[in-house]
């Protein structure tokens, strides 16, 4: 691994003793992590807690005629068989997503994707529970399953949704941004105009711990207490309010570790609500806990979209506009995380880093039968698919011109002097240094040589590509003109209490689902406050510990929440100037917070940090005018805009001519992130979201037969990349601030799930040049390449 | 029982349906406490929980020469033993207490009081806990015990504090109010000067619950948690960070439902740090509960205090001068709760509710061989010895001036006009209005229609007392300047959040133990924000979630905390007024906050409830300018000046002549704590108190023998009243708000405890006046009145 050193000395392994402040450090959550102490939901043992399994329907279309529980109630170990009708009476059938839809919570009318909901069953075990599964009878009347979006639009097409009142046909919203006419104006007098057909096909975040919880309902408190596999634990305790008729104050969701989330943790599922209704009807605490194959069948799918990208250039390489034209599937019901008021990062992004005249994007939304899609999987409301969208056309304009892809690039990118940058579309880039990090990104590649070797080998006839990718994310999930969640606004909360002895709490509205949140959040109060991270505790995932925030997805930790950990501390930081002022006899006026203390202007002798202030901040002397008492703080951060992170990503393929196999064989990643915290766990997150696109480009794809069966139930269809499939990272980085935020800090969760598809087929697509390809859609295993070398590239969907 | 009824309508019974705000209402912790769903310290159940029990020792002084464990580790089902040898080698053998002493955690040079603690076993049950501390063999070198103050205060009396350096005499502390010279002049040219020795024995709070522990000390993230029966949850979490070298932020203390505290449980007592190291020491959770008799032998004992007053008066009845001189008992230690700085409340009310010339307060404060003593027992630093002292000496110049001790009292209140107003000591008295109390309490009691009741009854050798009392209490433990414990001040954090739904949840830094916060502070939030007092939930007594606090004794929870509460529910109504002004389309200055809504000026039909703006101040419309975001807040209050409650209380006794047997026929109580929030609760702390009352004056006394042996070690000796000693309490009220705090409120947890007793004590010797008693002290046992009755009068200690 090559990486760019950071401003900080390395020494890190020595977490204590580490200096104040941002850097590198080890994590603080991974001594609990590697010694098997880490608390995920299913470690959750309470007294008489009972188990419950889902009842899921092998078929993706039926109306449901009828459901036999008599045998499965008989079975011994069998407390409860709970089924749409017993919800129905409850009023508690179907559940409001967060998206302007409502779920069914299990099956009352019909079946709408396979793997959906149909009754449950609690029992004394999770062994008993399963076993009374197949004592249930279900009967069916088949349905013709619709699982193609443009069939889904036809004429005559069957009506998936007819629950919703007057629905006819199998549109879910249309929305487009951007001046058409203008657009069009530009694509007419461009020298040069490229269109291609390009599809992302429905993939799954596949984390490694599946959706599950424990739900613990006290009738005489009448109190619910829920541990959930959630990203969003103040989101679900306000929506199971609204589902369950619970106070929302009597309900507390905690999310305590958690496995992985990658978006498939931000919705709301039938089982979550399952489990709820589960304790309440019989007075236990219950466990529900997926199994893979359920996680992989029914929860929380991303991408599925059908795009055709056009992009209008002068001859000598000069891009004038963009138009897309997106069918995205969303099916059977538009999903917790699906998009609200518009697909808000798609629109944001699809331009990519160049400086336009003119763009343009439809995007129609369709039912179909397929479990929901549309989580956030590094996509922030779908940026993934419009950087691919975008950074695919590119290339081909490239080879239309005959032009290097990346003095193709070089020539649009917006200009440094342009941020804050205005799109076409109306969203603004806060800022950018975009050829920098191109630059370095061919240094550390050493991208000329590479093309000298490329143009050697394909001589030999061998097949190596070279791909590049630049991306500009729009990150945070702020502010709220752009997006919410249950019109829910991106405003987060953060508490800080230092205690008496100097040591700190942290309260976070977001939390993390492996992130380093204790780590990251610790080293943003210490840098503020001039505290070691080890003596600042970080506390998150617990509604009734946590101020209100919207959770942790579309890399909105850092953007967000660290500008409420950063102002926060500050707050306290006031407070105890005051404190300062005191103890040093003068004005606080006249104080200088400098390298973790408070000195005197001009007496470098006299000088007092905020441990050394605590106790006394709490204490009995005669403390000065104006001093509230304790330092303590509360902030709720709404931010102004959102977080833009870019990035310049080179990927090396080499095609295997007779097997068609592709080998990543380097992938230079450099990043911009603003201010970076822990540099160790940025190259985490990267090296992670680098790995995530070596999977979707090559591997992975959640596809149907035309009956709707889910064709990727488990690990052994649904291909996850491991070692073996990806080289040594090389990441480098530049450091552009945002200027919004108060530490300039941008988020960099997704960058490299966004940014890396692309590379890796464009370098796919520049190996197959020699054969004529100009694109090829994902995932390119070595079947699809293999046809694409034929020239008879298919779409997979 | 008789009460006037309050501001707000009857119909208390539904709570759910009960009105917004301030008023009678059920209590909310009630239906949990009830069905037996309360969740005590004993109540705590961890996997692998070991049981802790400790070996105390049988004499008062006497030197440690050896102690062999051998057989006690021997106990198959012991898993550990710890003597002060153990802890000496861990540095923690002695701690600090929250009164610039140190105590010994386990004895290592030489036992101090009988019931002081030796060794501890930790062990799989509690009975072979128990069994084990039989197996330990312990020598002792007897050393000459000192139980008497004025023993040790003698020339060559045994020096019980030889751990302290240089130390070579009993003396702990020495203090002194007012101006000696100037009272001196005042008492020189009075007609009348009345001198009285009055000794208030030593009692002890007994809560119903004893004292206890659970820790569980986390050896991977080097966290603990206690479950603890404390009444100051962050005081002690700092101490254990001291005492303990224990990171703050990884310690967590939770005080859970607590039964009855009355000081009991403010200090941190060896138990705890025991059951701390049995933790460490086992790496398992380790529960300590002490038996009754450990509780009544060891912990928590209040007054103890031999004091001499002087009274000077003109002829005609004017006050003008009040001295006293004081010996305070502090046992063997200068426990937690002992006065740091000087006996504030003494010090503060001892002046009583006269407006005098000069005043001057001597006190000494004496170690000797008793467990140490000074809990904040309804006494807020000594306001209970004070008040008794001066409500005696005043009804002693009444009995020598022949005056009617009301008549005397109302001769010499301070007048409503003199507020506040600065006593001779410089206290600031912040409001009152003592006649119309005292008339109150006149009426109620029929005053004048008793006396004459008593003069025929006395006509035929009936012995009816008529006593009366009339107090001024100091409370809320702050402001600074006055008191503190451990260095750390009297502010107090308050936060709260009110949830998208519409419901809140306020977290407080003092707890309950069992005076109704739950309810109370749901009250004072619900009347600011215009919520019903059932959708507002109230966390305290953990110190992972809620701000940081000094705990609740000396009636402070209301003063400060409910200061803290209503002023961070104020704040979050401006960021909700913001919300409505958007909502109204209005300016936020036009609108106007009455009955819980936001109205427009001149628009009747315009307003908006908080709960209906909640979802909203979450959201995602366009919410106006200034708006942060999410209505949540925090506050930190550092009050301004202690409230001074008053009241009037009248006792009525019959004494048989035969059996000097007193009984409390009638007793009438009128207080005004200022603005009222629950009336229900505020009757039940004052029928509590007057328990207490008649408990210290009829019953209660922990004596010692001259060998130092406790004469009060269990439930047989140590006499509590039941409901056969007391009468039907008739209650009463006048209400004069508090004008710095801001709902008025003024704290009423000890008024009740500070006032009965010299109105009952006074009633008997008004009773006895035939037979030329004066005074006699308590507790007025048969025996002791049949002694007075017969002019052999003796002090009790």
């Amino acid at each position: 691994m090559t990486t760019v050193d950071d401003h900080k000395p390395a020494g890190f392994e020595d977490n204590d003793q580490h200096p104040v402040g941002h850097g590198r450090m080890l994590r603080k959550e991974d001594p609990r992590f590697v010694r098997g102490r880490g608390n995920y939901v299913d470690d959750v043992q309470l007294p008489g807690m009972l188990h419950l399994a889902i009842l899921r329907a092998p078929v993706a279309h039926a109306r449901l005629v009828g459901i036999d529980t008599t045998a499965a109630e008989a079975h011994p170990k069998v407390k409860a068989v709970v089924t749409g009708a017993t919800l129905e009476s409850l009023n508690l059938a179907w559940m409001p997503t967060l998206s302007n839809d409502v779920q069914a919570v299990l099956v009352t009318d019909k079946v709408r994707f396979q793997g959906q909901e149909v009754a449950f069953v609690v029992a004394e075990d999770r062994y008993s529970a399963r076993d009374a599964l197949e004592l249930i009878e279900v009967e069916y009347d088949l349905l013709d399953p619709v699982v193609d979006v443009r069939r889904a639009l036809e004429e005559g097409a069957p009506v998936i949704r007819d629950d919703i009142e007057g629905k006819t046909d199998n549109h879910c919203f249309d929305w487009e941004t951007g001046d058409a006419a203008a657009t069009e104006a530009v694509f007419a007098q461009a020298d040069v105009v490229v269109e291609q057909d390009i599809v992302y096909p429905r993939v799954h975040p596949a984390p490694m711990e599946t959706c599950g919880a424990v739900a613990d309902f006290d009738p005489v408190e009448g109190r619910l207490t829920l541990w959930s596999t959630t990203q969003a634990p103040h989101a679900h305790r306000t929506l199971y309010a609204i589902v369950a008729g619970l106070p929302e104050h009597k309900i507390r969701v905690i999310s305590p570790d958690i496995g992985g989330g990658f978006g498939n943790k931000v919705p709301i599922y039938p089982g979550y609500v399952c489990a709820v209704v589960g304790s309440i009807v019989t007075g236990k605490p219950v466990k529900w806990m997926e199994d893979r194959s359920e996680n992989l069948v029914s929860t929380g799918f991303a991408r599925d979209y059908v795009m055709r990208g056009e992009i209008a250039a002068t001859r000598d390489g000069r891009i004038l506009g963009i138009r897309t034209h997106v069918i995205a599937d969303h099916g059977a019901f538009n999903g917790t995380a699906a998009p609200v008021k518009y697909p808000a990062g798609f629109f944001g992004v699809f331009t990519g880093s160049y400086d336009l005249e003119a763009a343009y994007c439809h995007m129609t939304a369709v039912y179909t039968n397929k479990a929901p899609g549309g989580v956030a999987y590094a996509c922030s409301f779908r940026i993934t698919e419009a950087v691919y969208l975008v950074e695919r056309i590119v290339d081909c304009l490239a080879a239309e011109l005959g032009m290097d892809p990346v003095r193709l690039r070089l020539k649009n990118f917006i200009k440094p002097e342009q941020f804050p940058y205005t799109t076409k579309t109306g969203w603004v880039y806060d800022s950018g240094n975009y050829e920098p990090t191109m630059r370095e990104a061919m240094r550390l590649a050493g991208y000329e040589e590479l093309r000298r070797e490329q143009a050697e080998k394909r001589a030999r006839g061998e097949l190596m590509g070279i791909g590049v990718s630049f991306f500009t994310e729009a990150v945070g999930a702020g502010p709220r003109k752009h997006m919410d969640i249950l019109g829910l606004g991106m405003a987060d909360g953060c508490e800080l209490r230092v205690h008496p002895t100097g040591k700190a709490v942290v309260r976070l509205s977001v939390q993390s689902q492996g992130q380093g949140h204790e780590t990251t959040f610790a080293q943003i109060v210490g840098e503020e406050l001039g505290i070691p991270p080890a003596d600042v505790d970080v506390v998150h995932g617990d509604t009734d510990n946590t101020p209100f925030g919207l959770g942790t997805y579309g890399s909105r930790s850092t953007p967000v929440s660290g500008a409420a950990a950063a102002l926060v501390a500050r707050k306290v930081r006031d407070k105890a100037r005051i404190v300062a002022s005191g103890m040093l006899e003068v004005s606080a006026d006249d104080l200088v917070w400098e390298k973790g203390a408070f000195h005197v202007a001009g007496d470098p002798s006299a000088a007092v940090t905020i441990q050394d202030i605590a106790m006394r901040a709490h204490g009995a002397g005669d403390l000065p005018e104006g001093y509230e008492g304790a330092l303590e703080a509360q902030i709720t951060y709404n931010p102004p805009n959102l977080t833009y992170p870019h990035g310049a990503y080179i990927c090396v393929v080499d095609v295997d001519p007779g097997t068609a196999q592709v080998k990543v064989r380097r992938f230079v990643a450099v990043d911009d992130c603003g201010t970076r915290i822990n540099p160790m766990i940025i190259e985490g997150q990267i090296h992670g979201g680098l790995t995530d696109g070596v999977g979707m480009a090559l591997m992975e794809i959640i596809a149907f037969d035309e009956d709707g069966n889910c064709l990727g139930g488990s690990l052994m269809d649904y291909l996850l990349p491991t070692a073996v499939e990806v080289p040594d990272w090389e990441t480098g980085f530049t450091v552009t601030p945002s200027p919004h935020h108060p530490i300039g800090a941008k988020g960099v969760g997704e960058s490299a799930t966004v940014g890396s598809p692309p590379a890796i087929v464009n370098a796919v697509v520049d190996a197959l040049a020699p054969f004529g390809v100009r694109h090829a859609d994902m995932p390119l295993t070595p079947s699809r390449v293999w046809d694409a070398m034929r020239g008879q590239a298919r779409p997979p969907i």
